[in-house]
């Protein structure tokens, strides 16, 4: 087998080791139905109002000529930038080779996560620029923040993945930050990762770094990359991200394809409207990847926020977003591929009620969509400008919560707990029964984050508030934290391709 | 019809003209299916283990002869005060004559709820003795405090009901606290409300004030009066609760049958054995009922807490009870009766980010359940003990969005969007379309409590959070508050009622 080749063999072996003590799954196998608020008869109308935008608006494709050539190759009406798609066309590229589920893999292979299908798997917020935490308030994101972040995901039993740009490590170079960026998940972590996208140039050193990890032919024959293209919503994709999907595909690693959309600014402000636009935007970038690479792995992504349509300003954990979500989730399930959405979102400038209130909704809403890739799971603050480390710890509690009831109700004999009522009886109490005592440790999910004390407890504690008491664990999580062991020969190569990349351009910030 | 002669109908006719600007609905009637975690066999499992608990186990009723006769008499088998059910025996009674579906009725007609069925009632918080504010944090609740909830309840378009005990009037003596509690309701407010539940006296008291209002015939015709009535579980109602559910009964008024579960301690720890024990005890309780008067309105009641298998502490908003109350929805429509559970639970002791993740958590599941009568939407602080007012707005504006969201998509020509589609086209923005234009005034549920500010903008304005601005907002809607008429000559008939009733018997804070 490939993966047996790539040199890695020591270090996943010490890696395994490392995490032994953690029973967390990997994953999360969804065992409840989904909670779809529409019906077949009204999703076949967005699926054709999907049509209808493909084949008679069109879609623009900018500064990218090779990609109008494979879409009049196959058959697409080609007009200057514009892609008119005959009706089904799209749908048809899409599933007669799109993998449903796939898996993606990580260093160690305890760390492997299942896309699609049942399967849930929650991932930190990716792109704020400032971080938050109690002490500083908020600053611009250095790459300490970001080896942080990261080193905080790999500790965190509920968060799946590593993520990618967790926040943007401003005091790097633009053009060269990737390389830090990806070795970070790479030497601090060892759970599954997303590359660059920023450039093309960059994929191909995310796409690079990651075979010194792999192997060449492991690389080519399996995901070990997600990586995030954002649509230029309204029914646009610009050269440079369709530039990176193209050396994703290509290097058979998956892309997420995302219309992001501010409803009301990049779309109509009605959830069925965003729903068949970004349907169709989907339809196109998903298109174009299976005929560049047929069978690659992908993901349809929504990114949906609502507006105050007093500031302009996106608002985050409203039900029109939350509904957006929904029918999206539907319209993957439908079409056959995993499902991207979802988060922790907030517009709140820190973490208190608000964010609280945002966060668990749009929590909800990805749990009842059914979504298979929660990007932006943990940490998010600000509407995506802030990353908060407060915020985080709060998240990354949820979803554990996500976890337990995805899991569904236990309906073994144990579960039903008759031989507890049965022993128990009336008017008396179940704290000493023998069904409680076998049970107890596993009963409910233990909340880091709550506080559940008398009042006069809490006050004897200092009254601290839910950002105080994160803001400890966060820092207790960065004192304790032991990297995973990465092969030594690995990492030499690791540094040795980023210093000779890094020295073989100038530094730059203009994007 | 006997609604015309109770005397009212000037000071209907005055709110409703007061009134008249408000557009909200008087209760919410959901578009959206049930999200049902549980399929029909586990259902029916559930149902065939509350028989066992009924016929098996058997519920005792303290402290009441006349309940054991009313039981004897129906083909139970009494020993002691223990009640054994024969197989089916409750739940036929149930089946009989329970209505699926009635309709509250408020002073003001137009505030009139209808319970049961595909409709949502949001009730304010129930029972707690503190109260707790930014000013002036936590304090033993008073009867201004009260009175101030249930001026604020009035004026929440998103809140349906003047709820019941909303904090305890610590100020007065329990024996007589009862009067200016319904007093308050009634003067106050002109939503519906609920009566005393602590005595059978207390509960005859509610019902005589509620003549005055109503008329002797509307109200034996008609329910004008929720109450609470708490089991007292494990498999126990004691004579107090059960003496005040007869008095209603009797007199045709609703009562909610709720099993007050802390799981671990009053019940299993395991859901599916929550969820049998909880029908048995809600069977039992609704078969009394209608026993006592066939037809009359009830309500099977839900409240299942998770707890600490630390400290023994009640937790809240969490996935576990959460799988609770989904069941309880479940069995409830099985059964055919409405369902209450729900609310803005939680566990923090301030309205911070633990409330606002505990609170969303459970309004979320409340209307996945399709909970009927959501008592504990608002203001519930520290596992029910403090009612809080900052807490009581944020919750508030979220029942908003739970209106948005029970109300599904807009899969009209206009949500649909597809002239807007057609009119902006790719890489334009959606602001100033035609279609935009037209929607923008409701497109969003526009949250009171969200800061969706810049940070700039925020910062300039003080850096408020969340409980900062909520604060503000309950001191303006109380500046504001202007009540509803009511009638002089009834108004000066329930003083008198009260002063003749409070001067008959010397106060008592013995309970």
């Amino acid at each position: 087998m490939a993966r047996e080749r790539r040199g890695g063999g020591r270090s996943r072996r010490a890696a395994q080791a490392a995490n032994a003590e953690s029973t967390a799954p990997a994953y999360i196998q969804r065992k409840i139905p989904y909670f779809e608020v529409l019906d077949d008869a009204s999703l076949s109308i967005i699926e054709n109002n999907a049509e209808i935008i493909l084949e008679e608006i069109g879609i623009d494709f900018t500064d990218d000529e090779e990609t109008l050539d494979i879409f009049r190759d196959a058959g697409a009406a080609i007009d200057g930038d514009r892609i008119r798609f005959p009706r089904g066309m799209c749908r048809d590229i899409v599933q007669a080779t799109a993998q449903r589920e796939f898996t993606q893999h990580a260093r160690n292979p305890k760390r492997n996560v299942q896309i699609g299908g049942d399967n849930m798997v929650l991932v930190p917020a990716y792109g704020p620029p400032f971080v938050y935490d109690l002490d500083g308030g908020r600053r611009y994101a250095t790459i300490e923040d970001f080896n942080n972040f990261v080193k905080l995901a790999y500790m965190s039993d509920n968060l799946h993945h590593s993520g990618g740009t967790i926040c943007e490590p401003v005091d790097l170079p633009v053009n060269k930050r990737h390389f830090d960026m990806v070795y970070a998940h790479l030497k601090y972590s060892d759970k599954p990762f997303m590359g660059s996208v920023t450039a093309p140039e960059r994929a191909e050193d995310s796409v690079a770094m990651a075979k010194i990890v792999f192997g060449d032919e492991f690389v080519d024959q399996n995901c070990v990359m997600i990586n995030l293209i954002n649509a230029n919503s309204p029914m646009a994709f610009d050269g440079t991200m369709v530039g990176s999907l193209k050396v994703y595909a290509r290097n058979n690693q998956a892309c997420i394809v995302t219309p992001f959309i501010v409803a009301g600014a990049m779309s109509p402000v009605s959830a069925a409207g965003v729903a068949a636009q970004s349907l169709a935007e989907g339809l196109a970038g998903m298109s174009l990847i299976q005929l560049v690479r047929p069978g690659a792995p992908m993901i349809y992504g929504n990114f949906v926020s609502s507006m105050s349509m007093q500031s302009g300003a996106p608002t985050f954990g409203t039900p029109e977003a939350s509904q957006v979500m929904n029918i999206g989730g539907s319209l993957a399930r439908r079409l056959g591929v995993p499902f991207r959405s979802g988060g922790g979102f907030t517009s709140s400038k820190l973490p208190d009620a608000q964010a609280g209130y945002e966060a668990a909704n749009t929590l909800n809403a990805t749990l009842n969509a059914g979504v298979n890739f929660a990007l932006h799971t943990a940490g998010w603050l600000e509407g995506g400008l802030s990353m908060g480390y407060e915020k985080f710890i709060m998240d990354a509690d949820q979803a554990g919560m996500l976890r337990v009831s995805a899991q569904g109700v236990d309906m073994s004999e144990n579960g039903q707990a008759l031989d507890a009522l049965r022993e128990v009886g009336p008017g008396q109490h179940f704290l000493g029964c023998e069904h409680t005592q076998r049970n107890f440790k596993t009963a409910f999910y233990p909340s880091t984050v709550s506080d559940n004390n008398s009042y006069e407890a809490w006050v004897e504690a200092g009254s601290p508030d839910t950002q105080t008491r994160a803001n400890a664990q966060y820092k207790k999580m960065l004192a304790d934290y032991q990297a995973p062991e990465l092969d030594a020969e690995i990492d030499a190569k690791l540094i040795a391709y980023m210093e000779a990349r890094k020295a073989s351009f100038e530094d730059s910030n203009v994007g």
